[in-house]
């Protein structure tokens, strides 16, 4: 840990903070893309020495262009690579020989362009790990610290002037977007400590260059562009430690539609993951992940007013001076999922004694009151006191653009108090935007972008307990269902009982009633009804052994490379509920565990929960609350209710496999289990298990 | 029609080009609400007559004041009246008796405040009908024509200098929503040619206020903010004129979220309906309906670019110099269910004959192109031209923000197209975009708005064959599902065969096989299950006979003051699946048709399609696939198809109901109807039809 804190230090120094830096392939043309780098320091003033290296010219926009890096007078800092892919390798592997901390690769062409591109990758890689260099790229647009003036960018955008200050860091997959963050920011008054364009993470990821900031008291706060998850135990140890310390980490990720998910993976050569898998990582970590790009910016403030695990509840109340604005923000929150609570009696009763006509429905209604700084002001005052609120928005019509003094001045004089209190401007009203973005109120210019901002930040979750189970590279074997059921058991998932006997000797008598169903049992025919591996509805001995003699003709005929000697027989147990429970170490995010609707919903609708494992009870309770299915077993009604509390305890149970390294599970997934009636349990009826082969 | 055109005219003179107005309780102090309208229009130069009405005064803000309207040297054409709630009648009743045509109402107290409210709302209705003067509001903030001065307006935001002119007119539920739309218009470039606050609409609405002006050739589309959907008929007739004439109309609607739909419902004093029931006849009427605040103004130049009626596909083309800006749009779009598309074989040729290195993914990424004028600019040429494209968005990256000549001003000068071209700008872009807005071009600021309007215009309908049935206020009546039966066969939808019996006479023979249902049928007992009147499962006469006797006994003791005679003795029926299909005549909407899921699905997921009914066959096959259930008969992975195409004639026949006024079905709801295999069609085993009394 201490090992990794100091190579963290050292790659925030570079990065950030470089004394010495050179480009490599620098270009006279401040036109070419190889020009902008240092024509960008130059203008930006960045104190560091920087040498511009071209072997074919003396001079460089004026100034002594170097033959090359071993020409130096030093070893740089941080070398940015701006010359062609074909000569990358070569410039990469002096650096190392000379003993550079960190090079940034501007070229494209690497994985996502063939095989000879793969092949130039795994060579960097290659010098990563036997040097101890950090590369940053390839395809990365440069480094930006608008706080010392190094703007060690390729990109356009950094044409831009004054590139505002401020605390926030930037990662990004792609760089092309740094540079409307920057703009964007600036137009909102946010600035930056620090931007990145990590490119295609051949060596440092998203996690691992946050990471090495966590320790910069400039950065108080992360900003994430995700293309897709990529390196996700990095970005996992980043959240956990930012998390701790209370920095608040915000990310906008793509892929939600598979059409977008498709263009990562064809962009950066990645496999795109699934986004409910990404999106419960995300939020498991504390990570605020906004649905807007706008909300990026603005969720900053009220992130930080409401740190993480800081037991907070989600009451939201509502004051307005604008009845229709109020009722915009009120449906934005309500299709999220956010409930905007009426004021107490007490409360109303308050207002009323304060001389604040109030309104009767679901938010305290200024109108007939008129939009003054005293009723505003004691409204706030009165709400945010009240216990029935964790937070208040404020709702400013008209008065917002001409009169910030009525309606927004009593906001940003209520900022201090221990509850959040929020802006939403219904007008353009970009100079009380500007106040209360200096006042650091949490502001929304939309009613979308302040439902989007609350839900959220409502949305994470403190991380839990970590797991110790890694993906492993290694190709999970298939266990037989006898054997998967064994593993159900060293967990306490229960199941249907089941014995096994001989194919050849189906047996007279049964530890259980008929009727039965009777299966193919070989950790080498995971998919048993494929081969018609399965018997149901069998009603006594006569039927078994006509069953156990169907399911060898079938081997025979459909498997007959399979040495199966195994039939194992359950009881036919059915269920108020069928669902899908499954445990698996997914390569990015690592294990998670799944709650998903079984039969036929699953084959028309995702309703599904997903969370890092391993899971509270508590959480398994949250994630059944997450698939609408389960509702109509939740007594509905009057319809009977399934054992849900089971269920629960099932969840967390199988997810405990994320605390098993011993076990070697990569995967676990029991489908069905069946929900039985309240206090009968759940029963697992199938489960496939999937092994790693033990390391040792 | 020729009336409703003249009223329609003189309503719209009055309204928007009155030559004389009368403010009656206009104040001598500019800072109050009453003050406001005179100085309003004194400081916009509004050229028509103003009389200031105060018999408390002789002068009002500087003006020679007017004892009462009786005293005006004229009778004008439109009077404001901004005095307190109890004076308003006497004076809208004085504005009547003088031959005014039309007369606003600011003060609220009406309906929504209790039964004295309530009494002095009938009045003013009662005044409106007998004198045919029109009256707008009360709770209306007022008209504005920008074209000409008119800032009749108690809204404080109209203090705002400059208010721009255009060609879009505004109604709004919500008048403080007013001055948002014009300081927000004005930031995006967007004029308009009226706003009116209708209030609570006893007499004018927001329909007939928009009908009126139609014939106003200054006037060339419409925003509607709608808080909930009254007046529906007026709306519908408006709706269906302005498709005909090509004039948009784009509707922001609240209530998408239960609170909202609530809070509409207090602050109104009006019935919330359901919000998908509002949605669909929006969007059957062509009503561009978004969904963020901001669309409101992006929309207008894409729905101006693609009238209703053109019947044109919905393919998406991208070109981008940004890859993670256009994998932001095409997220936000697909999860909006637009899916973009990738260039075929032959426009990727053509591309590189250009010599535009295009990208094999699903958009045209120019970054490796570098970001120039000409690129860009044969780059659209070539997309818009290939008929796989129905439209194209380029999304620039930050290029827009200072050189808007490299990739900006070719998307203008690809304007002329006869398919749309529109810009996303990914930096903070505001000269850019106020020179594509210049240009009507549809432009945009955030991907989430740019696919909201996309997919907006998409859902919109050209309006269908409108009903003849019309909302009735009589109560309607259950007819005994042997009548709704009747029904049924009259529209023909098929149903399970069924005999009726006196419950005296169980019969020996059956005209269909066993097994059997048997329930009392009567009129007087909709809810047949409620008394215990239905068995199921019987299985031969014998049993029957049993059924009968228990019918009879449920009756005596659940239902005894009911006198019923009549057993329906019908098949058991099972279907692949079962779902609900109901005609229904909203109050507001009018007939409506509706497919749900049926079953356990219908009671966890709103899992349903609306349309206004009729519809074709066409329109149902498109209700049938937004569904979700049905897909599980669909033929997914191997299953039994159900007969959908008879799903699909059920639908379109039980929709024929919208145009048999003489039928007086108010509602029928066919739950459940079974879906059988394919070419079995579909057979109705319940329906409930409720009927209307004849009015004769």
């Amino acid at each position: 840990m201490s090992d990794a804190t100091s190579n963290g230090t050292a790659v925030c120094q570079a990065l950030l903070y470089p004394r010495s830096i050179a480009l490599v392939g620098a270009s006279d043309d401040v036109r070419k893309t190889g020009g902008r780098p240092l024509q960008f320091l130059r203008r930006s003033g960045f104190q560091g020495r920087v040498y511009p290296i071209n072997p074919r010219r003396s001079e460089v926009q004026g100034e002594k262009a170097w033959p090359s890096l071993a020409a130096l007078p030093e070893v740089p800092d941080h070398v940015f690579v701006l010359s062609p892919t074909e000569t990358v390798v070569a410039a990469v592997e002096e650096c190392a020989g000379l003993g550079v901390k960190l090079v940034t690769v501007l070229a494209s062409g690497f994985s996502e362009s063939g095989p000879e591109g793969a092949a130039r990758e795994e060579a960097l890689r290659t010098i990563a790990r036997t040097s101890g260099m950090r590369i940053l790229g390839p395809s990365s647009l440069g480094v930006v610290n608008p706080g010392n003036g190094l703007m060690l960018t390729a990109n356009a955008a950094f044409a831009e002037p004054d590139v505002p200050r401020g605390n926030v860091f930037v990662a990004s997959h792609s760089g092309s977007m740094l540079g409307a963050l920057v703009s964007r920011g600036k137009a909102r008054g946010m600035g930056f400590a620090g931007l990145v364009s990590v490119g295609s993470e051949v060596d440092l990821g998203i996690g691992e260059v946050c990471a090495a900031t966590l320790d910069d008291p400039a950065i108080q706060g992360y900003v994430l562009f995700l293309e897709s998850l990529r390196h996700g135990d990095a970005i996992q140890s980043f959240a956990r430690e930012a998390a701790r310390r209370g920095k608040p980490v915000v990310a906008y990720k793509l892929g939600r539609s598979s059409a977008a998910a498709e263009m990562a993976a064809t962009h950066t050569g990645a496999l795109a993951g699934e986004d409910d898998i990404a999106d419960a990582f995300l939020k498991d970590l504390g990570v605020v992940r906004v649905e807007m790009l706008e909300t990026l910016f603005e969720v900053f403030p009220l992130a930080r007013k409401l740190p993480l695990g800081r037991a907070t509840g989600q009451r939201v109340g509502v004051v307005t001076t604008t009845g229709g604005g109020a009722a915009m923000v009120v449906d934005q929150l309500g299709v999220r999922n956010v409930t905007v609570q009426p004021a107490s009696a007490d409360t109303v009763a308050r207002l009323q004694a304060a001389g604040i006509p109030g309104h009767a429905g679901r938010v305290l209604d200024l109108t007939l009151a008129g939009t003054r700084y005293e009723v505003m002001k004691k409204a706030l005052e009165i709400l945010l006191d009240a216990p029935e609120f964790d937070m208040v928005v404020a709702v400013v019509g008209s008065s917002a653009r001409f009169q910030p003094d009525l309606a927004v001045k009593p906001i940003i004089d209520s900022a201090g108090h221990a509850k959040p209190v929020l802006a939403m401007l219904v007008p353009d009203a970009p100079d009380a935007l500007a106040q209360l973005t200096a006042a650091q109120v949490p502001c929304f210019r939309t009613p979308e972008g302040c439902a989007d901002a609350i839900a959220s930040v409502f949305r994470r979750r403190a991380p839990g307990v970590p797991a110790t189970v890694r993906a492993s590279n290694a190709q999970a074997q298939a266990l037989s269902e006898a054997q998967a059921y064994e593993m159900l058991d060293a967990v306490g998932v229960t199941h249907a009982p089941a014995a096994t006997f001989d194919i050849d000797r189906p047996p007279a008598a049964l530890p259980f009633d008929y009727p039965v169903v009777a299966k193919v049992c070989s950790a080498k025919i995971p998919h048993k009804t494929e081969v018609g591996g399965v018997v149901l509805g069998i009603r006594d001995a006569h039927e078994l052994a006509g069953a156990f003699a169907t399911l060898q003709r079938n081997l025979r005929e459909r498997a007959p490379g399979i040495d199966c000697r195994q039939v194992l027989v359950q009881p036919m147990r059915k269920g108020l509920a069928e669902v899908l429970v499954g445990f698996r170490v997914d390569p990015e995010a690592g294990p998670i565990v799944m709650l998903a609707a079984g039969g036929i919903w699953a084959e028309v609708m995702r309703d599904r929960s997903i969370r890092l494992a391993p899971v509270s009870i508590e959480t398994a309770r949250e994630m059944i609350a997450e698939v609408k299915m389960l509702k109509t077993v939740s007594g509905l009604r009057g319809k009977a209710k399934g054992d849900l509390e089971a269920l629960a305890r099932a969840i967390a149970n199988l997810s405990q496999l994320a605390l098993e390294p011993r076990l070697r599970v990569g995967e676990a997934e029991i489908n069905p289990l069946m929900v039985m009636p309240e206090g009968e349990g759940v029963l697992a009826v199938d489960a496939l298990v999937m092994q790693v082969p033990d390391a040792a």
